[in-house]
């Protein structure tokens, strides 16, 4: 590997890459550029400035990434109705495509010939930051602390910020034993008692949603407004695509809307147990196949279906900058140009209902439909020869005495 | 069309199907043989028999066919994670390709040279029944008196009742505005209010299942066993498919869980609503993908994700007995061999939560995935290789100037 | 149906689409509007005119539609690399689309309210008409005389014609026994002795080509350039997509190339031999794929080859106007935009052999391809983890005792 | 990585493994297993024994697999009409998995902890190689000298060879400037000129075929007999599936049928360009496309062509043992069950045309295809029914405005 002159670091302000930053000076000897983005994770990110300042980092980013997130990943992932493995909704997958690029277009204003990330050699993260960097980039370095030092637990990790001058801040009340993701779309928990699949989270560790039980005893009714696939208002209310989210995720978590609890497969060969919540994501699945189901032609809706698993397993895997996710892409978002209308949803105690959606450009047809009689909008002679013609090779084939 | 000596009638005991039998022996001049089948939905089927003999019936068919029914349609369908359009468990498909399975095998046995059903020219349940005769017997006739007749009305089906002298059976309590068709995976509702997208189903509609609003405050909780994909206890009791359907529909039921409120695309090339409730469906797709995540293989589990649209195109299509179909069982039962464990799910007011999965067949491995230190099962090292060799062809394509 | 005024209709200029307008002015007593395409079938159109006048067409279309035929249909076809059941290249199926909509077109522009097409009742064209015409014109009618009279013999027609003062054209030579086919794609054959699929061809039956056995001892070289996918240029001389078409049937063609002969399934669901000729096609596919070879990713070369077959039933099922056929082709020509450059192939008894391709997109790159020293190029090391990793969920199985 | 006492290396008696031997005693000091195998490559396998011998090996493996290669791993790839990114007949590719599978029996029986090859690590085999090794034995170590060595040359590999005391042996004749590789099915070349794709490869390349301007002047005809997609006799005689492989080489390679030349996508992430002769596999697969086109269903012939590319990427991607390989193949192998009759090919200076195909188990229909009177067999007018349902979608969404 060729030396390092300056990397660019995702850098949270916590303990974890803030000893990455003193480790990249110590060990590399180059210059550590720190880029830290709100994206929705809820937490300030103002105060990583003074961190980073403190460890000695003299280009500090700090960005608001959240309506870009929104916008340009989030929502055009929701157009295909992308789940991983039947469940998953894929909170933390889509965040990173986003911080692999910033990552790649500071390193280019800054000079840069590296970056580096707080991602663990066993998860998927690591894959997805270094592969969206080296398809942006094809020759930048990638420092992936976690695979390299031997700092490889709490203890070891506290000794480092001891012995090298790094402050660590004591957090209020206990910790929490989970490792935790969160960004607008979801937060994540994973570790401690989830390890093994048997035992059921406890309730102190959701932090986004009350739990259906303790959730109001009312519903609450939303309808949303789609435009080509994506919401564009609520409850008559023209929203940014990041604030639709926000609003969701605060309405339907205190609907107790939005907990998953699953095993899924990573990208790197093993299975861990993860649990989610991601509140505004369940309504928008639940709600865009509603407004599908009115505006979609048929096999268009079918044709998405069948291509959505491998669409969720690249975004999961790491593809976003991919050319094949690109191309899966222009596919979906063509099939959305009459995705229009209003989708109503029910929120009771963890359950999203749909109960009512319309559009200008709805492909139901009542007078076709109706059991009633439709002057003749439907001749339902057709029907004969079209199951005669249907069932023509499977009686051919009975004939020559193929069974069953 | 050559003339017809004998016709097996799907007979329900109802009025339609007891108008098609008269009708059938005036238009045809042929014998009526009548066949109703016991397949969960929950009436009598022996009152049939009265009725049909009242109309000069000969030879009545009265089977209980739940056990078959559960057996070999309902669960190996479940074993694919069936599901129509992302969301319809297409409990009124599964039941078809068994009715016309009897229907031929009773022709057979009768002598009768053709079918007749009381299905409509507009939906998929003509196409189900008949694609199956046809491939189950090529040279069978097929009589759908609904794309014959004239009786096109609920006023001139009485009206043949009262000047043909069939018996008409007065409910007590108000009719149900909707066409409803039940078995033992579901019930299902369209027609009358539902005939508009955006009108919410009225409370009193639903049979099967309370409100979630009504449903105990206290959760229940169950653990399935699974056997090679299907379950064969419930809470340590060993039970026969039917009677893990019947109770899990009472016990789900109970707890507000199963509903469903869409707008589907049928076959014949309309979009139609339905509504539909499946509680024991509803628990058995969430629990089956729980122990196939500690069970199957990520890639047969994702290749299982791609085929199961078209699977359930298949199914909803009426190609039940297709050699397609059976081609795709092959590879879906195969993937079954070690799904075998448990799982536990709480229900509690309309959700259904999965709370544990345990198998002796796990590939879970706690020793691999933990976030503690693990011994040297994973070498953190080689994902830089793993990464490095994915993203090649990205980062050759990027020096070849190809951008996002 | 309601009464009928005016029809379009596909008019060859031969005996059985002369019969059609007579029977559909005797039939329907409505006008008939002619309209013949130079397609490229190699068969003057202007003779049409004077016979359409004979039979006392007052609106007669003769139209040159072969440039817009091969840009807009044949073009966007091969881009896919599309294949029917692994041989047929569609020479058919393709055309069908834009004789509809130019039918459409017309009936518009002289508000006839039918079309009418000389399409038997058992073959895929009728379908491929009607599907583009309701797609393309929702109320219009369609009248398929073949499907309706009892015209349904040779000796028939013959003596329609005779009764209905039709003038018979006495064609030089023995009529070919076969049913044919052509357009700048292809010629086809069927029926005669090719309804026993064990019977070979006779040689006198190909028009197109010579046989192999009577081709050149000299092979041809041509160097076929390539933008975008489509071939612009050949040996260096720019060339229009008819244009080039045209010239490679030539060549091809006197090299023995093109010749095909195979059973297929049509979509209404019967078996059918076809023999066909497509000299220029069976070089653009191969040489197509030589090109992609380059410069085209590998996961977007992977998931077009697994879009292709349904790609290619859509185009032979008749649904090239279709929203899904059309969503498939957002894809399609997306993942072409870097298809440039340029393929060298060998024309020569019957083969096409590439024997060379460059581009300036090439994503070959010799660095790292090669057999020899690197330079570090390709860090060999690196297929360690990459194996490691991808063998993980493998050995995870293995060690849980699942075997092979 | 622990200590090493015993390794099974896959030994073809030539100089590179020849080297290996030593390299892996001196490096690991381990005991070297060799193992040899003819799995039909052309070349005598018994020398291998004294080679080893002299090398100091004390347990030596021959095999003659020749019979197992090709009826498990052949035979089962053609039932699926395999091809890799459209061209490749994946000939190297499923010679690797029986490899594997010999190395770790061997592994087994000897007591042996670890495999070595001498595949490099630029290439697909030691994935192929490896990903088998750990499928079927998890725990074995594996030994890559060419990721590990530094002998990356041939002036270095000669070095070695003399200063430990290796013997070199000199073959006659000029040494092929290429990297070649054989098994029953292929032989392969890569490097030297074929580095650059626009270079075409010259005559003395090719050992397999004659040149098809060499080829004979008069076709040779073949009747191939199918059972269960297999081939089990060609001209009447009952052949073992390695008489059928080798005996088409010879006739096929004689009329100059199985040259190849392609730019192929390797799994590890380049482009390389590689030469092939496959001359029994050419015709393999046209033969098995024309008897599955007589003898398989419409729906089942489709699902397998979807389906294909995928498994062709897993055998090429190393992938045999796998489950989603084998779930697979259940499919594939029920499909072939009434894949049974004769095919006649002709073969002529490198063409392979299908002249005739039949079956006991035909579904093609003469009465129903036939254009002359059909006697009633297919009902014309059932098309129109057809016709009219296929269309409502598009119907529907026309009237609603939505145009092309």
């Amino acid at each position: 590997m060729s030396s390092i002159n300056k990397v660019v670091l995702a850098y949270s302000g916590g303990l974890d890459t803030s000893v990455i930053v003193r480790w990249l000076q110590e060990t590399y000897g180059c210059e550590v550029v720190t880029f830290t983005a709100d994206i929705g994770q809820g937490e300030e990110v103002e105060p990583a400035r003074a961190k980073a300042e403190a460890l000695g980092v003299k280009e500090i980013y700090i960005d608001d990434l959240r309506e870009e997130y929104a916008r340009d990943y989030v929502f055009p992932m929701f157009r295909a109705n992308t789940i991983y493995e039947g469940e998953y909704l894929l909170g933390t997958s889509i965040a990173r495509p986003l911080i692999a690029k910033r990552l790649i277009e500071i390193a280019n204003e800054t000079g840069a010939d590296a970056i580096s990330h707080g991602a663990t050699g066993k998860g998927n993260d690591q894959v997805r930051f270094e592969l969206g960097a080296y398809a942006l980039k094809p020759g930048v370095q990638v420092i992936a602390p976690w695979r390299e030092w031997d700092l490889n637990s709490r203890d070891k990790l506290m000794e480092y910020c001891a012995t090298h001058n790094i402050a660590v801040e004591q957090k209020r009340g206990t910790k929490s034993p989970y490792s935790m993701d969160a960004n607008l779309l979801h937060i994540s928990y994973e570790g401690a008692n989830l390890e093994d699949p048997w035992s059921e989270p406890e309730e102190a560790m959701w932090r986004w949603t009350v739990a259906p039980e303790a959730a109001p005893d009312q519903p609450t009714y939303l309808e949303l407004s789609y435009q080509q696939g994506d919401i564009v208002a609520i409850d008559g209310v023209a929203m940014s695509p990041a604030t639709v989210i926000e609003h969701l995720n605060k309405v339907a978590g205190a609907n107790g809307v939005g907990r998953l609890d699953i095993v899924e497969n990573r990208y790197v060969g093993m299975k861990s147990r993860g649990c989610y919540e991601t509140p505004a994501g369940t309504v928008m699945l639940r709600a865009h196949r509603a407004i599908e189901s009115l505006t979609l032609d048929r096999e268009v809706a079918h044709l998405k279906d069948e291509l959505m698993p491998r669409y969720a397993s690249l975004i999961y895997n790491g593809y976003w900058w991919s050319p094949e996710r690109q191309m899966l892409q222009q596919s979906i978002d063509f099939s959305q140009r009459e995705v229009n209308g209003e989708v109503r949803v029910k929120l009771y105690k963890g359950n999203v209902t749909v109960v009512g959606r319309r559009s200008a450009e709805s492909l139901f047809d009542e007078k076709i439909a109706t059991f009633d009689e439709d002057q003749g909008a439907y001749n339902q002679a057709d029907a004969e020869g079209f199951i005669k013609l249907n069932a023509l090779r499977l009686r051919i084939a009975a004939n020559r005495g193929r069974g069953f």
